[in-house]
This record gives C-alpha cells, structure tokens and sequence, in this order.
C-alpha cells in the first residue's frame, strides 16, 4: 500500500472517521473525500478532450487525403496536356479555401450569432475567439475545412480541360469562400432551417434532413454545380460529332494516377464519414459491453465500405454487359459512386441496407452516363453523375432506410421522431430528405448558376479553341507536365532535339 | 471548491458521516460514496472502449494504405500493357472481398459456434449479430477486412500478366471467402487448433504456434498460393529460352510506381503489425512506469522498422557484389522482405534479434531468386519468394528468438509456456511454428493448388500467347493505360494520327 | 446498484461507517476507500500512457508519409534518367538512417549521461535499456527517426542528378549519424546548451533558442548541408552558359509525382509539427472549458495550414507577375516553403501571425531563387533555398512573433520568460534565435563541408560528365526507370526492337 499513501492518506482517513460524530472531523473527512472525487472528474474532462481531439485530428487527417486523392484522380482522367491546370486547381482549392475559410467562410458556416439562413455573418476572423469564446476548438476548424474545400474539387473535374484560369479562380472562391459554408449551415450547424440537432425546435417537419457527412451538402452540391458549369462551358472539342451524331470517349492519359486517386479517396472516406461523428467517447453509466458511441462509428465504417464495394462491382458487372470489358476506370467510377451515396445515411443505416444503396448508385451512375451522352452533356470526370447523382440517391435513401434506434442515438431526443419509410418510420424523414434535394438545387442554381452565366457572358469562362487543342498546361501554365522520358537513350535520339528544347521551359 | 460541489456534495456528506454511528445515515454515506465510485468504473469502462477503438481503427486505416501499396507496386512491376489488369485485380480483392467476409468469410473464421477447424460454419451474415451477441464489435471485423484481401493482394503478382481474367475472379473469390478464413481461424481465433489462445487445452505441445501478424496467416498463405498458380500457369513468354537455357529479366514498366507502392506498403506494416495488438489500453494497477501494452506496441513498430531496413540494406550490398549495380527496385523487394520476415515475431523479439531476422530473409529472397531463375519458375512480382519464403522463414525465427518475458506480456499464461530456442525456451515453440508451416503448405495445396490445376485443365488459368503479348489490357479490360504524352505537342505530331485514334477507346 | 456491487460493496461499507468510532473499523473504511482511489489513480496512468502513446504513434505513422512525399517529389523533379537514383537516395536515408539511429544516433541524441554538446556518446544501441532504464519509450525512438531521416532527404535533393553514389552513401551516414543527432542534442534534449527547457539553468540568455518541430534543427541543417554540397559539386552540365551568361531551367519530367510528393509532405506535417507535442493529455484540475494541450495542437495544425497555404498563393501570384503563367510547380515549391518556415513557431504564434510567416517566406524563397540564377548556383530541387533560407526565416519569426501566454503553455515555467519581440517580449529570444541560426550554420559548415570538400578531392563526389549525361539509372542503377509504355501498340512498332532490348536488364 506505500505506493498509494501519496495518493489517498489511509491514516488520516481513519483519523476523521473515527471521530466521525464530531462535526469538524465529518466534515474534514467529507472534503477529503470529496475532494478526491472532484480531483477524478476533472481528470475525466480533460482525458476526454484529450482522446475526442486525437480522434478527430486524425480522422481530419486522414479527409486530408481526399485531397490528395482528387489531385492524382484528376490528373490521370484528363489528356497530358492539361494535367498540370487540374493538379493546380486542386491544390489551390484547398489554399485558397483555407484562407477564404479562416476570414470568413467558417463563421458563415458556424459562427454566432446566427439566424436559420447564415451564421455571425458580421463577424470576420472567428479564429481569434477561439477556442474558450467561440464554442469550438481548432480541431474542429481544420475538419470542417476539408469539407469545404472537397466541394470545390468535385466541380474542377466536372469543368476540367476547357476553362480559363481566371475564371476558375472566380468560381472557386466564392463556392468555398460563401456557397458552400451557407449550405452547411443549414443542415449541419445546430441554427439551420433544415438541421436535424436544431435545438429550439425543429422546424423542419419535425424532423429535420438526415445528411451525416455530406451526400447532399457535399457531393450533390458539388456535382450540381459542376453540372450548371459543365453545361454552360459545353463539351470539349471532339467530344461529340454533331453532324454525325457520334460521341467518341477522350480517355485519361494516366490509369495508374485514376487507380491511386480513386484509392486515397477511398481512404480519405473513412475519415469522411466516420470522422463526423466529432467525438468517440460517450459516457453511458451503464455495464452492457461493446455497445456505444465507438461501435457506432465502427458501423459507419463498415456500411461505408459496403456501399463501395458494392457499387464497385454492380458496376463491373453491368458494364461488362453493356460494353464487353473489365475497365478499371469504370470500377473505380462505380467505387466513388457508393461512398457518395452512402454518406448521407452511414450513420443511421444496416449494413444490409448499405448494400442496397451500393447497387442502386451503381446503377444511377449508368443510366446517367447514358443520358449524358445522349444528351451531349460532357464532364470529364463525370462528377455531374457521381456526386450530383449519386450524391442526390443518398438523401432519399436515407429517408427510406435509416434505422430508429440508430436516428436516436446519433441525433438524440424524443422516441416520436421520424425515421426511414420502409423501417416503419413514416414519410417524414423522406419529405425532409426531398426538401434538402430542392433547397440544394434551387441555392446552387441561382447562385452558381448565375455565377457561370455571368463569366460566360463576358468570356471568362471558356478559353479559346486553339487554347483547347494546344492543352491548358502550354498555354496557361508554362509547359507540359511531363518531360520525354528516357530523353537520352539510345532509341530515343530520333526524336532527342525536340525533347531537349522541351525539358526547359 | 464551488465548481466540485454538483460533483461530490461536502455537506452533504458530512452530515452523513456525522451520524455515521445511525445506521441509515451509514447506509447513506456509503451508497454515496459506492455510487461514485461505481460511476468512476463505468466511466473507465466507456473511456477505454472509446480509446482502443481510436486505436484499431486508425490501425486498420492504416493497413489500408497497404491495398494501395500493392495496386501501385504490381501497377509499375509489370509492363504497362498488363498494368490496368493487374491494379483491377488489387480493387476487386477489396471490392468482393468485403462482400464475401461480409456474406461468410467473417464467420468461417471468427463465427461462433466453432470448432478447432473452422467457425460458425452454419451462419451467415454475422455482422447482424454485432456487436451484442457476437462479442465483436465493427472495428475487429473491418480489421480483419484488411488481412483477408492481402493474402489475395499477394496471389495476383505471382499470377501477373498471364492469368485470364474469369480465372482471377473464381481463385481470389475461394482464397478470400475460404482458405484464407479458414487458416486464420487456426492461428488467431481462441479456438482454433494451433492458437496460442486456445483457452481450453492448449492441445499443440502446450503452446500453439505464435504468429502475431501473420508471416504465415497471411504472407505465407498467400506466397504459397502465388507458388502454385506461378508454376501451373507457368513462366510468361519470352522470359526463358529453353533451347539456350537462357533468362531474360522482363522489367516492370514505371519504377516510381514501384517506389511509391513499396513505401506505402511499408507504412500500412505499422498498422498490419502493431495493429494487431487490437487495444492499447491495460491496466496494471501498479506504479512501475513507462512499461505496458503501449511500450510493447512500440516495440513492434522498431523491430518491424529495423528487420525491414536491414534487409533493404543487406539485399543492396549482397545485390551489388552479385550483379554489379544498385538497383532501387531490388532494394524494395529486399526491404519487404524483412517486413514479411517480421510479421510474426515483431511482439515477441528483441530489437536486436530483429537485425538478425532481416538479414536472412534478404538472403533467403536472393537464394529463392537465383533458384527461380534456374529452374525456369516465373513469378513477376516475386512474390512467391518474399510472402512465401520469406513468410515461411518468419515462423522458426519466432520458435528461435521469442523472449519468455514478451510471449507472457502478449500471450498471457502461465510460466512454463515455451518460447525462443536460443533464448533457453526449448524445442516446443520451434516445433509448433515447423507444425504452423507444414499445416499452411499442406492447407493451401491441397484447396488452391487443385483449384488451380482443374481451372488449368478448363482451360480457365492462362490465357492464349497473342492476348498474352498484346496483352491483357488490349484484350480484356478496353485498351492501355497510357494515353500518348503531350499527344498534341508540335514534336509529337509525327505519329500524333496514330495517338488520336488510341486515345479513344 | 446491483452491477456496481462488485466494484464497490455498499453493505460493507455500511458497517465500517457505522462502527466508525472504532478505530479497527474507522481502518478498513479509510483502506477501503483509499484502495478505490489508489486503483483509480493507477487506472488514469495506464490510460494516459495508452492515450498519449497513440497520439504519439500515429502522429510518427502521418510524419512517415513526408519520406514518401520525399521520394515522389524527387522523382519527378528530376529527369527520368535520374529518377531511380533520387528515390533511391529516400529510401537509404530511411534504411541506413534506422541502422545509424539504433546503434548510436538515437544515444548522442537523446542518451544519458549527457552533456550540453552531445548526448550519452559512450553507450551504444540505447534500445537495449528501454522503456524502463532510460526514461524514453520506444514510440519516442521512432518518432525521433523520422526526423532524423527527413534532414538527410533534404539534402539529396540539393544534390540530385550528379553525386556520385559512394559519395552519397558516406555523407549520409555522416549527416544521419552524427550531424544531426548533435543539433537535436543542442535544441531538443533537457541537457542541450541552447534548449527551452534545459532544467538546471536556462544559460542561454534566460531562454533557450524555440524551435519547436524543426525549421531550425532539421530543414535549416538539411538545408545547408544542401547548399555547401550543392556548391562545392557545382551546377549541372547544361545549366547554365558561361559564356552567354545565360541560364536554362532544367525541368523535371513528370510533375504528377512533384504534385503527389507535395501534397504527401503536406500531410505528413500536420504529424511533424502538430506530433511534436508528444503527448496530448494533460491535466489542468480545473473546470475550463475547450481549453488544454489539445486546444494547442489544434491551433498548431491550423498555424500550419495557414503558413503553407498563404506561402502557395503568394509565390503563384508573384511568380505570375515575373514569368507570366500559373505554374504548379512553383506553387508547390511554394507551398513547402510556408510550411518549413512556421515549423519552428507553430505552437506559439498565433494565426494571423502565420499568414504573416507565409508571405514572408514565399518572398524570400522566390528572391533566393532569383540570386541563385544570377550567381550560377544550382540545386535541383530548390533545397537550399527553400529548407536552407526558409526553414532560417522561421527562427527569427519565432523570435518575433512568440506569443508569451503560448510559450508558457509550451515551455511550461516562469512568467519572466522571454517572448517574440512584437509581442512585447523583449529582445532576448530573438538574440537566441539568432544564436541558433549562427550555431547550425557553423556546425554544418565546419562538419559537412569539411566532408564535402574531402570527398571532392578524393574524386568521390561529383561523376563524370558522360555518367552525367547518359544519367545516373543507366550508370549506377542498372538501367532506367520507365520501360517503354504502350510498347507493343501498333502505332509503337516502328521504335518497337528498341524498346523490346531495353525493357530487359
């Protein structure tokens, strides 16, 4: 027992206890005791802190990957000759997001006071009330950032190969920078109009839109946009033949850059979805084993990598069928397509059902590539049909399968709310998911929708035809991304001059 | 003391322990201060739930990166006209893998009820009983998600750039679904026959084989099943002439591929090997600091760092006297073997017994490789040598150099359980781990190597020399990796027509 | 209560309280309670090991992703003919630098007993008396290894595409080895001449020079080491025109991997800076909320971000303004140079102040830039200027813009500590920032250039200039990096025989 006399005094103990009908001793006792028991609380708070931050740092970085996911993805579905510009658009959408989101984006987003529409918006630079002031801690900054700045990035694909660099530095600004921190305020900030941990009173049909980690406030708002910017830019030359009425598909330069791309993204989900729940330490104050917050989190991963691997091989298969071979490209559009559309509802669903939701987005993904090209609609990296797509599917899949007990205890509160349809949950939760869908449409069509009308009116949008055909890397960006390979072999002097004026810029 | 006082009330407690002597005062008193301290205990169980959860999964994310690391490494192995293949093949290991640990891998392995063959062979879908009723939770089954789709990850280089791809999809669905299952459920279940944590009966020689990350599980497993399809499909075209009895290496197309893949395998060993303590958290109830669960953690991640960079080193040096130059390539082959080698004894061994395990697994790669060649055996990642050989060679040296002390911090029990042969522990632990190695060879052989030998006589395994040499991404996966480079350069132009048209599929 | 009776027996209880007059019983009540409260003390040890032990784990896991980033971004920054010998460069200055580290860098680092110059340098493989004899566990070694071999990445940068391999095999083994380990010694350990938390006597000036995650101790000394390597072997052939006194770029030749080696050196330091903490748990006894040693790493991240960030947009935007295009290559280069320079004052400063750091370094790197071409001096991956003359702008930056509340939190100890100098905070830390610029620069220069200069007239430095022109993958490597793509596509054929002959070794 030594070791534990600094800890707890046993003799002293014994001293007032034994006295104990003495009021003074009682009462020294008491807050010896007592003392001891507050001393074990505080210890409590700040080891939670300690493992909640860790927890979400971590899965912050590894969102961070998405990042470099859709750099690699990005540059190995473009032609070489504009590789360089998407790579760029990439790294700037997180660089220029993070200094849009520290001035004000993320007080748009979650800065006090806030009404149901915006947060503080008169309020600039909400880090400097942080974190005793603000009600948040930088870990919390940081994470939300590589949500913000992952919108942006779908919308680079979807516009890839033809648009002027001014004009993207535009768009891309005010997207991160007002766009998207609005959206996030409605659903995911505990003020919006349509958030389901609003806490006076939840508005929105008395349940609130169900949308866990962005298949709505992310992707469908990010591939909605990449649609108006897809559609107002056109398809790049030679994509479809008008006369001929013949669409000929302009394949990436790179599979491996698609491969590792599509995989870091499919890493960086875990973070993505599992990551929202902010914390991992709940304190239950009871003996059941296994079950809690972390099990919780456990299953978001696991629907997660279900609905992705689902929809990867739904869509094998079904391309199979429909072209007659094993494309990688396609398995690995088929992958994203289900961990966008299970992001909303990962959280809140069986895993059984997060197959379901796999196979369905694969095949949303299909048809919506058939209708693309029917309708000459051209996005490069089909970030129209994954994210917007798939992206919309996930909201109303949640309205229909998401779980009670699940709902309950993600979102807390009362037994009478609304959960998915078929779960014997009512219609309710579904209306709300279907109020996000048009809420998301309507704000991304007139602000985004207007925004690249206006470029395009006064031609900052789409460069010219020779710039299109000479590629963005030349004409933008100072030179090609890659420099001959093997300039100085043997076999390769054929054509060595050329190369050698062409490794230097 | 005002911000305790909600926490523990002194006046309260003085009063009852005022009139301690009365015994419903004492009642009081004593379920006041039992009640906290009851609170206190469920707290810690909830807070340590919380904290080995953070720490499996971030664990698990991070053997993640090994799916990347294999995608990318068989990706710049081969050449590039088979390199699409061969990153399709990493993403259905995952992709239909999930779906058949999911469906009944999960539970062949870990299922209950089970016997000392095989788990709960009679269920399905175990996951509908997580986490509650199947004393899992969500976080161990995405984890061993993770080292099921390697044993497949490493098949597919062996099989490189020659196996049809129908013929792919029914192995790997076998080897995932049910010979890989059914030897973890030897060796790492509690009740599988070899298992060091057999609870009931220790039946093999009193120890159970230790193979703490799989060396043989899973490296082994899959070498040896690489082993078999290597040499019923037999050596790729061109790289063995047999009337002059003469090899030509055939070199992988893209080595930044295989460096990229190489190190990102070595970073998703952290997670493989010190992952699988499964929970960071022990109490000790004592004050001896600094030594626990965490320290012998961390002491897997040294040894598994210092057996893989000794054999990068020894198979660099050995390399340069045998073949005259320092290749990169050959140096991460070299320093996966030392990773390999590790795998099983990375808990148990001291950091120095690590040096000794990385230099005869980077002599055992070279011997395997000059074996290969001679006998005309044609594994183009070799794989078969790392994983199998090297795999093989990891479970003598754990028989040989496992410290007691670390066997019982890690395995439990009592102090006569066996352990390394050098380090005075006997013949025992050797003898399970030669056992560990003639059950896994016997195992895989009799499933894989018959499966393989009947898709051989179907004609299912190889597919015919001219899709061979026009490869597999030509004939079976819609055309080749690579778009031309910088296609639209004025340099270029010379064979730019014959680029257009192969940049469309 | 019936599941708390096990932990904490209230009948018991009941009757120690009740006959607490009697000092037998008073007895067993104190030791009963004070054995609960012991049990619990013991219980936070375990779990603050467990906590901290992972944080500090998976913070090394993230740092390890910068020798990936390193390996990527050298790769593509140089040309193809080199790229094997650069990536095997990254992949030594892990291998050797674990080998080096474990038998004696980690010692004169970190070992006991020590001295202000170096540490414990009469013992050997410190490993052997870990965890509990030396105070560190084996987490803190592998955490310190990965900064221990970034500083030797650095530098092979610098001298990329020109070194003779014997020469880089020597110098960095020196630079890993010894080098390194004694700056560590003078900045990071307890006992180091100039380090903040030098127990017995802040000798340096009251303060000790702050250079928390290594602008100083690891990108300034690789960066210097770069700049005297760099010198002393001289620019590349073809680089610069003597007589026309004229310079041409030499660009690198897949920009992909710069991108892909950027972003993973951007994530891997968020681990390097924000890991730098060790440890994430601390207990504060009080009831404030949000804010702890978690509230720093967070705002430390977000420092982190914000310097890098702020560092790309403005080198895009000036380096715009000179050159005319938009070039990721720079901004890239950029990026990183942001990040170097707020290593040093992460914890410290707050963000505005970032910001602040980030344009400043952007600037000095692009100036740097601008006298290196005037003066004929060429490092092939900017090393120099950007870990050299960036990673020396963050001392001073610290010294200026430390905020006190931060330094104290960091440092721990007396108010009357020093603080940046705008702050109010006197000159004293800038004086010793100063100091530690003079000291890493002197010792640098003193030892690895002497070895430079050594090696150079041994001829074991630079290679001759056929060597230098065929390039250094055919030379020493066996062969280069890049089979021939698409090698047997018919638009291929005409070059095919040449190709079929170099695509074997």
């Amino acid at each position: 027992m030594s070791t534990s006399t600094n800890i707890c005094s046993v003799s002293n103990l014994t001293a007032f206890l034994t006295a104990s009908f003495n009021l003074n001793s009682s009462s020294r006792a008491a807050s010896f005791l007592c003392s001891h028991i507050s001393t074990i609380s505080h210890r409590f708070s700040d080891t939670t802190s300690a493992i909640d931050t860790t927890y979400l740092l971590f899965s912050t970085y590894i969102v961070f990957t998405m990042l470099i996911g859709f750099a690699m993805l990005g540059a190995g579905s473009v032609r070489a000759k504009n590789s360089k510009n998407i790579m760029l658009c990439s790294i700037l959408d997180a660089a220029s997001g993070a200094i849009s989101y520290y001035l004000f984006g993320f007080t748009l987003a979650f800065g006090k006071p806030s009404n149901s529409f915006i947060g503080g918006h008169h309020e600039f630079l909400a880090l400097n009330t942080f974190p005793e002031n603000s009600g948040y801690d930088f870990s919390f900054f940081l994470f939300q950032w590589t949500y913000a700045i992952t919108a942006s990035g779908i919308t680079s694909g979807s516009m890839a190969e033809r648009t002027q660099f001014n004009g993207y530095l535009i768009y891309s600004f005010f997207l991160t920078g007002f766009v998207y921190p609005v959206i996030s305020h409605w659903f995911w900030s505990n003020d919006g109009w349509a958030s389901p941990t609003q806490t006076n009173n939840k508005l929105f049909l008395g349940s609130g839109a169900i949308d866990f980690a962005g298949s709505g406030v992310v992707h469908m708002a990010g591939g909605i946009t990449g649609l108006w910017g897809s559609l107002i830019l056109g398809p790049r030359i030679g994509r479809f033949n008008q006369r001929e009425n013949r669409s000929s598909e302009i394949r990436g330069h790179n599979v491996p850059l698609v491969v590792l791309g599509t995989l870091m993204l499919w890493l960086g989900w875990y973070g993505f979805n599992a990551g929202y729940f902010l914390n991992i330490l709940k304190i239950y104050n009871r003996s059941r084993p296994y079950y809690g917050q972390w099990s919780a989190i456990g299953r978001t991963t696991v629907t997660t990598t279900l609905s992705g691997c689902t929809a990867a091989l739904t869509t094998m298969f079904t391309r199979r069928l429909l072209v007659g071979h094993w494309n990688v490209a396609h398995v690995c559009t088929g992958l994203l397509s289900g961990l966008v559309a299970i992001s909303s509802g990962c959280a809140v669903v069986e895993p059984w059902a997060a197959v379901i939701c796999g196979v369905v987005a694969s095949w949303i993904l299909i048809s919506l590539d058939l209708l693309a090209n029917k309708f000459h609609f051209d996005d490069p990296l089909q970030a129209s049909q994954v994210h917007g797509g798939c992206g919309t599917w996930g909201l109303p899949f949640t309205g229909i399968f998401a779980r009670k007990q699940y709902i309950i205890e993600v979102y807390g509160g009362e037994n009478g709310r609304p959960y998915g349809l078929l779960m014997g949950g009512g219609v309710k939760l579904l209306g709300a998911q279907i109020i996000q869908i048009i809420a998301i449409f309507g704000w991304v069509t007139i602000t985004m929708g207007s925004l690249f009308f206006m470029l395009h009116k006064i031609n900052l949008l789409r460069v010219s035809a020779d710039e299109e055909k000479v590629g963005l890397d030349m004409t933008f960006h100072g030179g090609f991304a890659y420099g001959a390979h093997l300039e100085d072999a043997d076999w390769v002097k054929p054509w060595n001059q050329g190369a050698e004026t062409d490794s230097r810029t």
